[in-house]
């Protein structure tokens, strides 16, 4: 790296030759190559760098001298990847950084190594040679992200004055193509359970049917009647809280160059079942809260037929909520209308798993001046590097994390995606392209220029 | 073995241990031990006997001398057992012959080697000393009933002519206890099916969800719709067929000395739903016909959460018929409806696996003389026995060999109950009362001497 401008592919192919896997147990060696290899850099830009463990893996904490009257930015990002255990579908190693036709491919290269280290390159551009760049910066690379954040909870009340921030700015979101740049400014809520119906003391020869109630059957009455024949989520009280989308919402989501026929040959569907016909399917899944069944199980798993009414069926659900959804009154809800269902022949048990309310960034209705000032920066910045300015996106996925920074620290993220479909995230040949990577820098640099 | 009277403990310790588990491909000497045992014994009896194979494990065939003027019966049993992996489970080795507290223990000392011994056993107690039997007796000794008769109906194909008899004698099924010998009239037929409904080409992320029906909630939703509120098959067409229980019937199952109340707790049922309230629980699962869910599974089946709309979700399902319901018909009522359940979004595919027609011996209507006579000397015999007469009562299990027996044949059996509930036949420590198998062996002797 000389002393101006980082090499950023040499950076990278070191930071990917880290297996830092966080659900292997076996690779905790390649988790601390990861952390160490970071922190050399965090160090060489003069930041204050420490490790903090609040779950199983520690996350890096990094901060610039903090001036009172200087901005403040908490970067985030995440230095775990998933594992790379399809290992025969990748076309070369997953982890050793490789080049073909303009794309890097490694495990992690898009998701999220790649995209956080253009910040930290452009970082690096703008404060080489021992300038300092007038803003207070904040780092937060945590190492359990792609195991559900579990120690994220803890670590951000145990940091909490030192992480306090003007806004986090976090790349680990989605953008159509290089062209239609995403800011993503909601995030949809989660409400998790698993539901267990149990029937008779043990499985029963079905010789015996016809006067048991069979657990499957009892299971997927319930299961049909959580829906009205629409595909409305039917759970008295469940769209109370769900705030229309405004039309500008609208209009950003119309400014994808994609219809859902196009959306549905990307996603691999036929034909979308959307409950309100006011609704598209890609506004859908941005504005309305869901009931999904993830999982279903009871009686016979084996090959051809077994004739057993099994003692016990069960499913698990994960509600998506939007904004301005409670995670804790929809469990309720939920809990409620599930007795309501369950006939009085079998039992029913509710398990609730995690739950975080839905996120939702108001872009339109910003006070604190140094955010409005960033949202300029970014619509100006992403027009001039990209081309077009970004379309602002609410998403249907949940991110935990940036959940809990609105929640605990009361601070908004300005989520800019880096990644697009085409990177192929948490799947064999992962990849970017290399002109994402330096636009995102240059705009990166375009950016804290601008602060 | 004496001359007069044959050791039937000692005959049995022999049998029990071949170890005839006809699944087990590692166990086919076991299997070709019990065969030889029994042949030498019927060999003995001075029959013509030989194995014949049309499946996985030879069938035994053996007769006397058939004389046209005198009737024919043929006797019917199996050598094959279940498996006795659970072997932890048992208090004695499963395949020695242990005796405590008046039982015999063993795997398949009531399923059916005990069972069917005792009728070689009364024949052998009639004959020995070279006295002729005058009647024409056959013998089919299955190999594959615990496997589902696979090659059953070939072998009844085959060995038609060789057949023929006044009627068919099978101590293969259930009795309440040695003072309510029941025989079986009826047996259910069965229609088995597997549903796969498939949506998105790939598992997708839920994040997507709300616009795409997810598999698992359409096949929750036409599992759900194949039952009424009151539990009735919601198949249209589905009880056209029906032909409802005469009050003979009725009263036959009222002789059963215990209520739904006490039925419930032997089978570990704290409350029952009959779709009929004119059927009690006793009478619904052996007049009635069935829709069961025997296995559901779609989407992860793992701990906890994983966000996923799953591409697939499949359910099997079998149906019980009843007089005079035909599968055939049943099958296609179920194509129908299924395909019309199904909606647009998705697709269904539905696989038939293997299917019986009911079996109904009409005991107050047969024509036969010599069957008639048999009914006769039954309910005499079980009276002068057991103490009182049969109990006639039809069952809700199916029995795929009586069915053929009847379908190909054109014979009825006269199915006769050694085994009860307390037996566990096909779990740990299988078991049945010494004073069944010598009541039993007693019943045989006044039987045979009778016709």
């Amino acid at each position: 790296m000389n002393e101006n401008t980082m090499n950023l592919k040499s950076f990278l192919s070191d930071y990917i030759s880290c297996k830092s896997v966080s659900s292997d147990s076996n690779l905790e060696s390649g988790m601390a190559d990861a952390r160490r290899h970071v922190i050399k850099f965090l160090e060489k830009l003069q930041l204050d760098v420490r490790e903090v463990k609040s779950g199983r893996h520690a996350a890096i904490f990094a901060k610039s001298e903090q001036k009172s009257d200087r901005p403040t930015v908490l970067v985030y990002g995440h230095y775990d990847v998933q594992p790379a255990d399809d290992a025969e579908l990748w076309d070369s190693d997953p982890f050793v950084l490789s080049e073909r036709n303009g794309r890097l491919y490694a495990r992690g290269i898009s998701d999220n190594k790649g995209c956080h280290s253009v910040i930290l390159a452009a970082i690096h551009d703008l404060t080489a040679g021992a300038k300092n760049l007038p803003i207070n910066l904040k780092f937060v690379l945590e190492g359990e992200e792609e195991i559900g954040s579990c120690g994220m909870e803890k670590f951000l009340f145990q940091m909490k004055d030192e992480l306090s921030a003007d806004f986090a700015l976090v790349a680990d979101t989605w953008s159509l193509d290089e062209k239609n740049i995403v800011i993503t400014t909601a995030l949809r809520g989660i409400v998790g359970l698993e539901l267990e119906v149990c029937g008779p003391e043990r499985d029963l020869h079905s010789g015996y049917g016809g006067c048991v109630l069979n657990p499957i059957q009892a299971l997927t009455d319930i299961c049909s009647a959580l829906h009205d024949r629409d595909g409305r989520v039917n759970v008295p009280g469940f769209y109370d809280d769900v705030a229309m989308p405004s039309d500008w919402d609208r209009e950003q989501v119309a400014r994808l160059p994609m219809g859902d026929e196009a959306l549905g040959r990307i996603l691999g569907v036929k034909r979308f079942k959307v409950p309100d016909p006011e609704f598209s399917a890609a506004e859908t899944m941005r504005f309305l809260p869901t009931l999904e069944f993830n999982g279903i199980t009871g009686g016979f798993q084996g090959e051809g037929i077994k004739t057993v009414i099994p003692r016990r069926a069960s499913v698990k659900i994960t509600c998506r909520l939007v904004h301005n959804q409670r995670a804790e009154k929809i469990q309720a809800l939920l809990e409620k209308t599930l007795a309501n269902l369950c006939p009085a022949e079998v039992s029913l048990s509710t398990k609730f798993d995690h739950s975080a309310n839905p996120y939702l960034f108001d872009v339109k209705n910003v006070t604190n001046k140094t955010l409005k000032n960033a949202i300029k920066l970014v619509n100006d910045g992403v027009k001039t590097v990209f081309g077009n300015v970004p379309i602002f996106l609410r998403e249907g996925g949940s991110i935990g994390l940036v959940t809990m920074l609105k929640e605990i620290l009361g601070i908004d993220s300005l989520l800019i995606g880096l990644s697009t479909s085409e990177d192929n995230c948490h799947g064999p040949n992962e990849s970017i392209a290399i002109s994402m990577l330096e636009k995102g820098r240059e705009f990166f640099r375009l950016f804290f220029s601008g602060l």
